[in-house]
């Protein structure tokens, strides 16, 4: 609920979060639904859920500005009054005395509930609730997307997997980076198109591909075990474009290999301003591998911050392969570690000197061994960056699984 | 469509790309609606969309592969067949020319469109179409996001434009930073409510509350009329917190400022990855005033790379006010830069070098004068890290903007 998703203002990564979550315990979604901060729309939208499904996941709109309704439009729906709980209130209260700010007016109407439901306590300023009604379920729940979030986690999917206990729809993917979506179709077409259980599927993201399989059955052992042969038989045909293990990025893979071998990671990054930095910390825990990266957009940062030879930068250009492997070799010698990743390129959306927008060179070092390799990027300035990302970090991949 | 939207693999990023655009031309847009790779569910929804709405845009399922099922169900729902043209065939055999391929044979179903429709052109590999029906137009545009973008921009939107010839809904938004959603209500409450065109709306994410103003009118210059005086109560209420102009993130409004005084800047960071780096190389031409960024994530590389004295490190701790200004210092002397800014803190979810989870400084120096500031985190990982991202931008547009 929102009319700032129907804007396109803000992007509906709850829809994505809680489907993540209801499929890993076999529930199916079969539908997503957008509306706006509109009574009568909110209405027919929630009411064509609650016909055709079993369970609603409702979020957004229990905020305390004016513009936020969904509680009265639930109430609606479900034919009862709003009650004001006084104890949220209270709760409410504390969530400002902590931030050492008194609880504005507005904010007692998020304390109201719908007549009958069991309410979800907030761990922001939002409190939720879910109602049982002939047989189907409806949630509401915050829009901020951690605040929902904590509520998914710790109520919704406990209360569902207590009232299913039905089989469970399981996914594993396999990466697949450097090849395309339709030649990565095509050395594994025979295995695709024989399986039914678990079904394949493909997405194609920024350089990298993913194979999908997913598998229905009693439990989780059961699901695996359907997997597990075509699993084997799809990585037979990639060879090293598919990393070992489940990873939904080249990133995750790299990461995984660090940690076990107790390897450090640095970088050095030009068009990707930040971007392989960023990817290397989104995990927990990083700090055991990453240790820094050097974002030299400028030309004259690439040879002061990562000693890139003048004569390089003059005779190659910023953009190619003699400087993406210096750069890889100064982030690991700056930063003293095992494996320094880099990238060099042309964002867009202009050419950039003297190279056509999409053009990117990556640079990986291990231990005194560099390789670096040119990459056609296309697409928007960010899809180029992320191109880049998922290169490098592939590249970093392939030398540390190389060095058994 | 597509079944990895309904598990949660990726996000609906095509659905607030394409209600950006439609905004912007005063189409309302109503409803989204997100179904698998299901030929029954996927005529539901088509056919429910299509008794509803005008216009409806499909993106998703027009790819190489078996499960893309867009091109059968669109067909179906409209009763004609599938048309080969033999023209997208070339075009698509073409596509993998350049790269240096030869096209796999699942890629000529890509080229089939159904009976009637027009054709859109491929940017990547597959062809887009649309169709008018008893009044009404349905697109079908492919799903990966920038081949989706091309074609809504070059082929959507102006036709919809040529047939529409109506008003304009016209959006504002004044970003603001540092102040919490309901204090931010509450400051303006007296304005909010006595409005109905434009309309006020709030959003938070990430330590910045968006207030976003729509105007509805016949053109653009009576919509900006509607806005403009609604818009300067609210700055004038709001003072230092709300930057000048319409942003939407923190970074926009400081590389605004500075492009109009030709500063340069750049980062130190620590906690946020390289992120502040990525926000700040975000848009095009960014070149022109970023430099580059330290990301010191080891204490060590905090002393040996953004040179912070280890006295500091040792007697303050890696996350400390002064070693956040230190490191601002740290990167406007390594680039060279006007304004150096920077974050350092815990992210989490592990409390480290004794600070709890949520901890953040922020750094900034212009030309020899340092301020650091403490902000109080939420959130998972993820949000804490974006919560110094838009801190640390803040504060080095503060700076900036009172040096007049």
């Amino acid at each position: 609920v929102g009319t700032e998703l129907l804007l396109g203002q803000i992007v509906n990564t709850n829809a994505a979060e809680i489907s993540r979550g209801l499929a890993a315990m076999g529930i199916d979604v079969y539908f997503h639904s957008v509306v706006g901060d509109n009574p009568q729309r909110m209405r027919s939208v929630i009411e064509a859920a609650m016909s055709r499904s079993d369970v609603v996941i409702v979020t957004g709109g229990l905020g305390p500005t004016p513009d936020d309704i969904t509680r009265d439009a639930l109430a609606d729906v479900l034919g009862v009054k709003l009650v004001r709980h006084p104890r949220l209130v209270g709760m409410i209260q504390d969530v400002f005395k902590r931030m050492g700010r008194d609880m504005p007016e507005e904010n007692r109407r998020q304390a109201d509930i719908p007549d009958g439901a069991r309410v979800i306590d907030p761990v922001g300023t939002a409190p939720g609730f879910w109602i049982e009604r002939e047989g189907k379920l409806l949630f509401a729940l915050p829009g901020v997307p951690w605040e929902m979030k904590a509520m998914l986690t710790e109520t919704v999917l406990p209360e569902l997997s207590r009232r299913s206990g039905q089989g469970v729809t399981l996914s594993r993917e396999i990466l697949v980076v450097g090849l395309g979506e339709s030649r990565t179709y095509e050395l594994i077409k025979a295995i695709v198109d024989e399986q039914t259980n678990p079904t394949i599927a493909f997405r194609a993201d920024a350089g990298q591909v993913r194979v999908r399989m997913t598998a229905k059955a009693a439990g989780e052992t059961e699901a695996l075990e359907l997997i597990a042969p075509i699993d084997q038989a799809i990585r037979a045909r990639l060879g090293e474009s598919a990393p070992q293990g489940h990873h939904s990025t080249a990133g995750e893979a790299l990461v995984v290999l660090l940690q076990e071998r107790g390897f450090t990671v640095a970088a050095a990054e030009s068009l990707t301003g930040g971007l392989i930095g960023a990817e290397l910390t989104r995990a927990p825990g990083s700090s055991d591998y990453f240790l820094g990266s050097l974002v030299c957009y400028s030309t004259d940062a690439k040879a002061k911050t990562a000693g890139v030879a003048e004569e390089i930068l003059r005779e190659k250009g910023p953009v190619s392969a003699e400087v993406a492997g210096a750069l890889a070799e100064g982030a690991a010698r700056s930063f003293d570690a095992d494996l320094g990743v880099s990238a060099t390129g042309v964002a867009g959306p202009e050419p950039q000197d003297g190279a056509p927008v999409g053009t990117i060179f990556i640079g990986a070092t291990l231990h005194g061994h560099t390789e670096t390799r040119h990459v056609r990027g296309y697409g928007d300035r960010s899809h180029v960056q992320r191109m880049a990302v998922t290169a490098a970090l592939d590249l970093g991949r392939r030398l540390v699984a190389r060095a058994q």
